[in-house]
């Protein structure tokens, strides 16, 4: 492992510490890096800008470029990334940063540091605690990322090399300090003509566990899949519908791989959420599964609704990342879309009878528009029902948007972005940025609340400059609903600053880049939707005036199962 | 210390943990609390605010939050606290919170958590990392206060108070997550009656310091006294400027200081930057000063002109905050206060004959306007220097703006608010927030460049629409200027996009409580500032243009030492 020249051969290519680690990140995917300029990271990011197929996306702040390489990440089912400077850029992305590491979403934290001699000194310079203490913030960041290393220019290919590694092999962020002087050593670039591929399972206990999956799966008739969002994270999709494709198999997904299969696929069970799952049958066909496999899911509160899941896990079976699991049988070293592949490869093995399509929730239809009658969710989500197109990107923020949207029988080859773990609200407006990157040839639709909306604003800027089209509702209910639906709803921390939404674009100087619309009634909503489908080359941005109690269908029951939960507690 | 009621006694009135530590707060003089809502604080929310004399004051997100309560701190000369919840809101506040920590500001950062038991389970809540570890963002916080503790019920009033006394202490952030249980928790209010103090000095300690340090006074004819941003935290100008009336002193200041004993004292030697001290005169008072007394400062590149200041500081006598040493001798458990009272006693012992005032630097006078001539920083910085009024909270981000503002001769009674060490561009913002609330007799006037207001630009709408009338200068140079002086000018990572900064009052809802203009020459320079000074009931929004690459005289000469610093590290 090596780094030194031997004599007698031809000195190798060398390339700079930052020209190596952009390298690295085009060759994983990751073309647009963001983040913003601080005099520790300069020199790292002119290394970087010159490598060819690297992008670099200025962000409005840091933690806006957090969820930007995060959405961007999840979009293009790969590496994420974003440079900061020490201390105060990197600290303000740590919140978007720990909610990659929560939805399991490869994001790499890349901090310009101060020189490798100023950190040994400990050296009193700005952006520091003044206390000769340089890991305060590298110590920080191990809380939130599955590795977190300084980069010494000694080993420094190794250093990313591993990093990178670890973000691709468990799908977590990983943090990369790299001190300015590191940032422009050179090393050599041998290493680069072999990109960086996540390792492959063990194979002993990939047959171990297929031999004993046929066995399991031939006793039974009838298979459940509950499907979360590993397989996204992953590029699953396709495998998924294969299986979904097979006699005798349902699939159910979790709220954040909502569509995973398309919604009208027979085999669709749509979204399980325990108790709160809409179709009472689809329920039964998770909770009583002869048979019920787990892939690639979380078991969080907003997951199962509130606990409410009533199949056995332990006697299910269990695909994970890097684990498989059959009942009490575990085989380490077995990758997901390996034991995806052998699932559908045993299912093709013993023929099965095919399965009922279970009844599908009843797709919201709009009434015809009163002109003049003031909106409500019900009206507003039915409306959306039938105007989304195949093909969409769906974002929905935390609360009342991400609530409304999982109801929706989502279009096919569309997907949900949102965050039903870590849910910091905000996250949608720089995400939105990261998808529409990440897959432009694809329409955005964000639905994002007031009181989520002020928190990030400013990175629709960055997304009407940048000449991106996506159709943005703004629904205004006056503060946080989701919290006034929870608890004390006219405290007075419910309450924002009353915005003029419609004003944003041209204020962030991009008037000419977006069509705008206020709507309060259910005629004005109609003729404003009919304008977004018309309005192709340029953002929609539409405010949508509701009711401030009013709420989703779903949220309601679930925020009546949070202040249940937290009663119980 | 029990908090048991004792049998035969009358049960003492209880309150809430919640209701407890509003107390405790507004007691301390932080009637105002900033912060969001989220669903693990709402109990804690709504038991605060039940205490009189607390304020709720909504921010737009967390990062903000934290600036503000800094800022409200730093002009309050006390206490600062935010509220957020769990995981999303108090790591999008670390940032500022390690500012705080950074500078010696007292914020109290109070994190509404999950249940003590979701934290004992390790229930795999939303806001979490789904791995069953509740403590990785009080190990976060641990890296940025000077105390972090999870409260629990039994302990409730002892860990509150020793926290917040801690801060009192040491004038350092703390943290306090309090469980939602924990935060309706019944708890004795006894305690209460008697509000907390900081601890005193050593009595003997100071006796022996005030002993050796009339000795060492005794000996010289000319005392020369550097005064930093402790001094200002401790509320201890009044002190310096008795010291400076005494004969044969001298009082120059750090940076961060800037005008702590107002610049027209003829004890004044302005601010002492080392080699970039304006003024050669006052440079030798401190360097070359026969006694140098160093009070409540503190040595970090920026606040130093980058290490080259030539006293000899082991020779020096040095007030910190909770320490004094005279030279080899140190003495601990001597706050700033009495070592500072001490000094002046001393001084009035040993009579001794006035110094010459040093020449202060030539005030800048603005030449007459041109009609159509093109704004540059001379012009605009001399345009100020004349329309400053006396008692104003001058506020300047990082950057153009605080090099620009730290070369003003500031007026009597006046205040620089801005970091000079951690430095954290968009500060301002909500710093300004802060400063209205806690001094809303002065004026406030926010010096901030477009790259830096664009990173936090939403708490505008928070101080409009609480009827706040600062001026805000908004220094737009297309980009990040400080940034293109040191490195790489034209790179596209300089870049922001351009707004329309005189519509961004509007867009938030408060076009009727600015008034706002753009100016890029100087006669309608001239003509904003005479309309700033009428309008007292409105805040004042000006876009300053100023060319892309000009920046105020002494960020260039900073700038060249920062980029021949990165250069021989």
């Amino acid at each position: 492992m090596s780094d030194q020249t031997q004599s007698g051969t031809p000195a190798p290519l060398t390339v700079t510490v930052g020209q190596y680690l952009a390298t690295r990140l085009v060759q994983l995917g990751a073309h647009h890096v963001f983040g913003l300029p601080g005099d520790f990271n300069l020199s790292l990011l002119d290394q970087m800008a010159t490598v060819e197929g690297f992008t670099w996306v200025g962000s409005t702040n840091e933690l806006n470029a957090a969820y930007a390489a995060d959405g961007y990440a999840r979009l293009r089912r790969g590496i994420g990334a974003l440079v900061t400077t020490y201390g105060v850029g990197e600290l303000s992305a740590i919140n978007g940063v720990a909610g990659s590491y929560s939805e399991d979403v490869p994001v790499v934290q890349i901090t310009g540091m101060p020189t490798t001699g100023a950190r040994a000194a400990g050296t009193h310079l700005h952006h520091t605690l003044i206390d000769g203490d340089y890991d305060h913030f590298l110590r920080a960041y191990r809380e939130v990322t599955a590795t977190a290393t300084v980069v010494r220019a000694q080993t420094a290919t190794r250093d990313i090399d591993a990093a990178l590694m670890t973000a691709l092999r468990e799908s977590k962020p990983v943090y990369l300090g790299i001190p300015s002087d590191v940032a422009t050593a050179p090393v050599h670039a041998a290493n680069l003509r072999t990109p960086l591929v996540a390792a492959s399972s063990d194979r002993a206990e990939l047959e171990r566990f297929t031999a004993m999956l046929a066995a399991t799966v031939a006793r039974h008739d009838q298979v459940s899949m509950l499907v979360g969002s590993q397989v996204h994270r992953c590029s699953l999709e396709a495998i998924v519908r294969q299986i979904a494709d097979h006699d005798g198999v349902y699939i159910a997904s979790q709220n954040m791989s909502k569509a995973v299969l398309d919604e009208s696929h027979p085999a669709s069970l749509g979204t399980y959420m325990g108790a709160f799952t809409r179709v009472e049958e689809a329920r039964v066909a998770v909770d009583d599964a002869p048979l019920l496999v787990l892939a690639g899911t979380v078991m969080s509160d907003f997951l199962t609704g509130f606990f409410t899941q009533r199949f056995d896990e332990d006697a299910a079976i269990e695909l994970g990342l890097t684990t498989a699991r059959i009942a009490d049988t575990t085989f380490y070293g077995v990758r997901l879309e390996d034991s995806l592949r052998a699932l559908h490869t045993v299912l093709g093995q013993t023929p099965r009878t095919g399965v009922l399509p279970v009844g599908h929730p009843s797709v919201a239809v709009a009434a015809a528009p009163v002109a003049g009658e003031l909106l409500d969710h019900e009206f507003f989500w039915a409306a959306i029902q039938g105007w989304l197109r195949p093909g969409t990107t769906v974002i929905a923020d935390a609360g009342t948007s991400f609530y409304g949207a999982l109801d929706l029988v989502l279009p096919d080859e569309s997907d949900l972005l949102g965050q039903a773990v870590w849910s910091s609200i905000g996250y949608t407006i720089p995400a939105t940025l990261g998808a529409c990157l990440a897959l432009p040839w694809r329409r955005s639709v964000l639905f994002v609340g007031d009181g989520a909306a002020q928190l990030t604003v400013q990175e629709l800027a960055t997304i009407l400059h940048r000449g991106f089209t996506p159709v943005i509702f703004l629904l205004n209910n006056d503060g946080y609903t989701v919290e006034r639906k929870i608890q004390s709803p006219s405290a007075v921390y419910q309450d924002i600053t009353p915005w003029d939404w419609t004003l944003i674009p041209a204020a962030f100087g991009a008037a000419d880049r977006v069509v705008t619309a206020s709507v309060s009634s259910q005629d004005e909503l109609t003729e404003a939707l009919a304008l977004a489908h018309e309005t192709t080359e340029k953002a929609v941005l539409i405010e949508v005036r509701l009711p401030e109690l009013d709420a989703p269908r779903l949220l309601t029951v679930l925020t009546e199962g949070i202040a249940a939960a937290a009663a119980k507690r």
